[in-house]
């Protein structure tokens, strides 16, 4: 049976919402109560689970009773408070009780505990953190949007082989097609880093079509299914995208009131809007490359971003994304 | 007399555009027709102004005899047809008589032509391209956007203080808020280049307030005035931004047109976000940190876009730009 081990305290909205998502989890089908572990401290958890009516579906609690403030540094929340929701999650995935864990606590802590806590799956050296975007042409995942802002040229070889089969698995595309983020399409564009890593792309034979270079007016208008990044540009790229859809979903809004749409028009609109860039549709970032599938969800999510997130990370598990990792980065282990 | 080379040869749209352009900042009092230098294929100038009427008005033509393709990369151009109009521009502003060079051309070939041909302005050791874009609160500056991939924490600090004076000298700011692009809003956050840039920029007493690091989701709210970037990333984000915008163009057009607005208001909607995303409107990117306004246009710029380009460049030149960030670097090189 596969279990998800998810965070209750993490996130903006606290144990409330993230009871809630559970609950919508279980209610849309995702999993079934028995396979989610509720992590957090667990009179509170308790307490909610009481007061949303859901005490007798039979969420497992697991005690985690070092409450985080969230003025902790990573370094200082893992010496100081070892029993903080986050590092408990991670470990129930280390003894494996858990398969995945789901959280929408501190991206730095996550990544932090994860890989203090869990080894790196075999031939990957630096696991990376996936995010799903839905572009013209539908979902397309950005990999690393932050683990890791100084990569070597390998890394990026591996989050191209990495994104791919996640892309596979979850989203059913037998050949992904992988591109490198770059400032301009020539092989010589960019930096050694880029230039490194664009050979090694092309010299594997993988489950992947390597595409090339990426520009920044690519992303977005469905070039590729995989765009591969150092943590740096791709954090950029990620939150730039979020920032650049806010500001014209506002200018969008008065634009329509300015040329006299009608109100309730106006809001039809901006609702399908909001669907079409609302990045926590894919149920959140993913960090790739260790034991168990770690998912990061924003800290803003609600009850059904949450939902999302299980079940996603339910699905990477059931799909065995991390073994076709292992077995992707045999092939180019072998090959090299 | 301010004087402005035009490459009328550089652009999708070649010498219509570009004469249509110079004639257009004329008719919009930007400047007056004995300021501008055509520089091009004389005959093929000389037509397109006898073609458009305006052939009676006063342009000087100065003649750059060498075609460019398009196919050749910027050394190759540079050493096999020296007398391509970007670098005949360039060396009318080399010899004084332009103080200022607009092109739509090649972006790799006009930087390179200006690192060849023009001086670096005393205490700026590499120059930076400056795009100017509109955000939540109005317009704000990004410096670089690519002429640096990898730039040395100085040039960070340069790009701040270059930025900083423009936004100063042309947009009336009198004390830039200028900001660093980095992945997190904590002083030990992102690479060591950001690290150093930041103790740099901390450090200055100069005529701008140094903000501290912004984040992608900062960028188009509005947090600063000026955001300092290396090249990479800011290619990036500047094109990121683009192809955001322009897939949410069309989302937008797609939800109204489900939603049931009305085509005619569909269109003055469409029309009014279409001026808040023009990336061309603030006149194009500046070269900044060399001897002369050095203007790099959008290759589908259209007369209005290459009019603004002239009006801006002519601005900047008059404001005395260069002499404010030449102040700005001794002040800067004094403290330290």
């Amino acid at each position: 049976m596969i279990r998800i081990a998810l965070d209750t305290m993490g996130g903006d909205h606290g144990p409330q919402a993230m009871v809630a998502g559970a609950k919508l989890a279980v209610e849309r089908g995702f999993v079934a109560a028995e396979q989610l572990l509720l992590v957090g401290a667990e009179a509170a958890v308790r307490t909610e689970l009481e007061a949303q009516g859901v005490a007798q579906l039979g969420f497992e609690v697991v005690d985690a009773p070092d409450a985080l403030d969230g003025s902790e540094s990573p370094v200082e929340a893992l010496k100081r408070k070892p029993h903080n929701s986050v590092a408990v999650g991670i470990g129930q995935v280390k003894v494996g009780r858990a398969h995945g864990f789901v959280s929408a606590g501190s991206t730095g802590l996550v990544v932090a505990s994860a890989m203090f806590g869990l080894s790196c799956l075999e031939g990957i050296r630096r696991p990376g953190i996936a995010v799903t975007i839905r572009g013209e042409k539908g979902p397309f995942t950005v990999m690393d949007v932050g683990a890791n802002p100084q990569p070597k040229p390998q890394h990026l070889l591996h989050y191209g082989l990495m994104g791919a089969a996640y892309m596979r698995d979850t989203f059913g595309i037998e050949r992904p097609r992988v591109g490198l983020m770059n400032i301009g399409s020539e092989d010589k564009k960019g930096n050694p880093l880029v230039r490194e890593a664009r050979e090694m792309l092309q010299g594997v034979a993988g489950d992947f079509e390597f595409v090339g270079n990426v520009e920044g007016v690519d992303v977005f208008a469905g070039k590729c299914d995989v765009i591969v990044s150092d943590g740096f540009t791709g954090n950029v790229l990620l939150k730039v995208s979020e920032g650049c859809a806010e500001y014209l979903l506002h200018s969008m809004g008065r634009a329509m009131a300015k040329a006299g749409v009608a109100p309730d028009l106006q809001k039809q609109v901006l609702g399908m809007l909001l669907r079409d860039v609302d990045f926590s549709e894919y149920g959140g970032a993913l960090l790739l490359g260790v034991e168990g599938i770690v998912t990061i969800c924003h800290g803003r999510s609600n009850a059904s971003a949450i939902a999302n997130a299980i079940g996603v990370a339910s699905r990477a598990v059931g799909a065995k994304v991390n073994e076709h990792i292992v077995h992707a980065a045999r092939m180019v282990t072998a090959a090299s």
